[in-house]
């Protein structure tokens, strides 16, 4: 079953734990799972689409669901997986896990909503098609999903 | 509908807002907002409940489910709501908000699922009963709830 | 001597700790003691200065040296104090403490040397007179400091 | 010059820049440094000293000297150099740098006095002898250092 996630996701990022993730409880606080996620899906985008400017352009999130399944601790080998599950006119949705890299055990699951956003224009924006097509073909998603 | 969301929480935290959550996209970072939902849940249960070590007992996230409905900029006056809305045997339900301290618009909305942990059996524990009694008092929760 | 501390400092910051602040070892983490000598400096430009837009000019760090001289825990009251004590034509520096907000004792203690940074030119630029002014008065510095 | 460094560091650490750790004005803040260098500090002790137990044993800062020399982006690649000058009866001294992974261009420079803490008993605690040794060791300090 965890076999499974790894197989469903194409992008996956081995992540370095930080002396100062670990919080009071001995482990990595809730909130650096955060930065995981996001920094797995900022590189998500930087591979997957061209010419993303984040001068330009902001990814927001709108809504965010996550369950945290076993902890990780300082010395865990842990990496995210990343993959879109849909992408809407403004909005899209992401799926990603972070899982033991030996094990592939899975820690943590997150779903989330999220918008791009014209940090020019400050407003939402269409998804770009050209970055819908690559992501449709990275990820393997067919269009009426 | 906002000036309700004030009303149903009596445990109420001002946030200070630090230069360095703010991220590239120039708001809030959406992992910051789970550093003010920790702090003002450990300040609930510090004002509400009694003796607790937190040197002994943890409170790890099960499930978490976020909404960003509006962007918080540096400028910006919030405040976090936290009220518990159940509490099973060993788990138990927040509610969060992050209002405008001004307007009491919601920001940010946060329920999450909650465990008790025993960071010296390295177990999660039933919920104390002094402690469920001081919260359903604090909250006014219906003990069939 | 630590009255004294208080005395020297007309720019006073109360902060607030946050659950995630603390690491593994128990206190506030050093790192974080930079996101608060951060955030005061920050609230000293927006408070002395004028038509300060963080949108168009930073403040980059060329040098930080600190004491940590007693821990902050989870449960401290501290404050940060802040004052330039030289402007510079490019540079500037300044002196910061966080203190306990009760006894005044010094918890840490931090000189550093900035520099005024053109976001948009990517550049340093020359302190603007009108700030130096501002700060000569705010902090009482005679000009050939 | 830049090549110096390198040869005189025998510990390095490639470093994860994470989105998170880009702020308002586009580089990585200068706290976030901090984390790069405690992350290798501990890492260090991990690899050269035996038996290291974080749970009884902290490394406390007393002292940080940093100069921040160039700018490190999102797009960055850079590592952590750190190598202990001396060791004393309760505190050492640790260099490090953040280096350019491709061109050993040196970003910024670290010196450190740091103490060893008893966690169980809170006080300091002189520098284990073999601790020391392995130290002397690794980075090829003569003990009149």
């Amino acid at each position: 079953m965890t076999e499974d996630s790894i197989q469903r996701f194409h992008h996956v990022m081995p992540l370095q734990i930080r002396f100062n993730d670990i919080d009071k409880f001995g482990h990595v606080n809730n909130s650096i799972y955060f930065q995981y996620y996001d920094t797995a899906k900022i590189d998500y985008f930087d591979n997957v689409c061209e010419n993303v400017d984040w001068n330009k352009i902001a990814i927001v999130a709108a809504k965010i669901e996550t369950e945290f399944i076993a902890q990780v601790k300082a010395d865990s080998h842990v990496e995210a997986l990343t993959r879109v599950t849909r992408v809407g006119n403004k909005s899209f949705q992401l799926e990603q896990e972070i899982v033991s890299t030996d094990t592939h055990e899975v820690k943590s699951r997150c779903t989330s909503v999220m918008v791009l956003y014209d940090l020019e224009k400050s407003c939402s924006i269409s998804f770009p098609n050209n970055w819908r097509e690559a992501i449709y073909n990275y990820d393997g998603i067919t269009p009426n999903n």
